[in-house]
């Protein structure tokens, strides 16, 4: 089976994986031709491939090319495994190609990842539905960070949403750039171009004036991880985008798989904020913007409350969140 | 007279002025010894001096020095008066040491630029008293761009309140870079580090979930223009600041001379919002980060409501803004 991914990332011919080089975007379209679990776990340990669901799918392919082809598949699978050891994706894929290599072999191996990306990609076509019905008519969206194909299967979590709206009608986008990594500079303007969609590149702090004075009709977000309560974690800048939506009275929608859901937490009180390296604030692109011995506070991401949250667009549906007192 | 301005920017030494050159902010402190008219206003056009009060400041002691200099100043008089068109302070500031110089020949122009730079320090200097009584006992202070003495008279508005606090008590301060051109980071920190006054960069979107998770006692930014109706203009992001505040119950406090009230408009929605040139979002500290030619929106700064602002500081003291309905 050939892959249905979206080919802005990654490609899967039957036997051999390419993806495109990430870290090179958006200034070169490189792409990586991969044969194992070797190149694919350290294409994933440099950050060519991000994003917890498209790691998984690397994971998935580099490892049932390793048991196509290696006499002795296991130390390839621990080191695909280990690649980044906080993704969660990239152990449960790496689990799932593995047992079933275990009872099939290779083509059982492979099966399962293309099963993988084919549920990735099926999940992110139902969020893509359900989001636009949501949004329907509304015209001028703004989104953060990246969370299309670059990120995701198919075409994305809150960009599948946009792309599936562009399909259906006129769509303007405003694409903040998300600073400190960029991520909406570099890779979302990167996949709005190539699906021909228009668009506008901000930086954050532009997002909440532009919505307050009217230029925006809804605001769609991924999400890291969504609390039971409703509150939901997601890259740093996303909260003040929702309480400008709020304040603006246009709906603030976040999307993203139900597995992102964390039933276990409570609420986003209980999300320990990570705290990254101070080089990715004092630099962009490589250049140094201050002076290099300056503090910094550098959260990944921050928590917007489940009452600024107008809905959660999951492969399932359209959850509201729950009214929250306090 | 010598200078009583922060050596941080400008020095008067009673004939020559010398003023650090911010385009090379923070990276290199180089000052330019300047002599007349010409070399004040190409420094003015340049950026090399910027922030409305400071660039008047600037040009007054240009000019004086033209009038001691010149056989015929005249011409001078005009470069300096146009080398920014915008900059309200700029032509105001000539007018005056113009007018004195009629009348009263090199000592008049002399004595009348340093009455300005006299009167802008002192007006920051009540600024700074009226604000830190204001934010007495809070510690974790948040701001955004730069309201120093690299923009304004004495230690700055909003940077000189926090200098105020600092010499009465511990302050901890968050700096907001200040995308696209990073008066933040750039200026700032390097501001707050000649200071010794403890502090943290971060980006922008990163103040909103920072506030909200209790780490900040009160935001506190300049203005560069006061609607009738308390409605604040200021540097793009800061509308973002206000809401988090807002919802975190922290003040909002502005600070500024009551110069900047412009009671020719009755409210913010009669600002017009100034955009600036693609490429300040497209690169930072001159590194292309995205795509060459990517459409971006760029406006300069946003406007935040009345109801979001605690208190306007100004030189005569403070004032709440009034209540706003609708």
């Amino acid at each position: 089976m050939n892959s249905t991914h979206l080919d802005a990332s990654l490609r899967w011919d039957g036997s051999r994986l390419t993806i495109v080089d990430q870290t090179l975007l958006p200034h070169r379209e490189h792409w990586l031709m991969l044969d194992g679990a070797a190149d694919t776990a350290d294409a994933i340990r440099r950050l060519a491939v991000r994003g917890a669901p498209l790691i998984g799918m690397a994971a998935a392919y580099g490892l049932a090319m390793e048991v196509a082809a290696a006499p002795d598949p296991e130390p390839g699978m621990r080191t695909l495994r280990e690649a980044r050891p906080t993704a969660v994706n990239l152990a449960w894929a790496v689990d799932r190609v593995w047992a079933a290599a275990q009872d099939g072999g290779a083509d059982a191996a492979r099966a399962e990842a293309e099963r993988i990306e084919a549920e990735e990609a099926s999940a992110s076509a139902a969020i893509a539905a359900h989001g636009a019905d949501l949004l329907a008519g509304r015209r001028r969206i703004l989104t953060h960070c990246n969370t299309g194909a670059l990120a995701a299967g198919g075409e994305g979590s809150a960009l599948g949403v946009i792309c599936e709206l562009a399909r259906r009608g006129p769509v303007d986008v405003l694409a903040c750039e998300t600073r400190p990594l960029l991520q909406g500079a570099r890779l979302t303007t990167w996949e709005l171009a190539r699906h021909g969609i228009p668009h506008h590149l901000i930086v954050d702090g532009a997002a909440a004036g532009l919505i307050r004075s009217g230029e925006v009709d809804a605001v769609i977000v991924g999400c890291d991880r969504v609390a039971a309560n409703g509150d939901v974690a997601n890259k740093v800048g996303t909260y003040a985008h929702a309480l400008a939506a709020a304040a603006a009275g246009i709906p603030f929608v976040v999307a993203g798989p139900t597995s992102s859901i964390d039933e276990t937490l409570p609420s986003g009180e209980q999300i320990v904020i990570e705290e990254r390296a101070a080089d990715e604030v004092r630099r962009a692109g490589g250049t140094l913007l201050t002076l290099p011995d300056v503090p910094v506070r550098n959260p990944a991401f921050d928590v917007t409350p489940a009452e600024l949250v107008t809905a959660l667009v999951t492969e399932r549906g359209v959850l509201t969140a729950a009214p929250v007192t306090g």
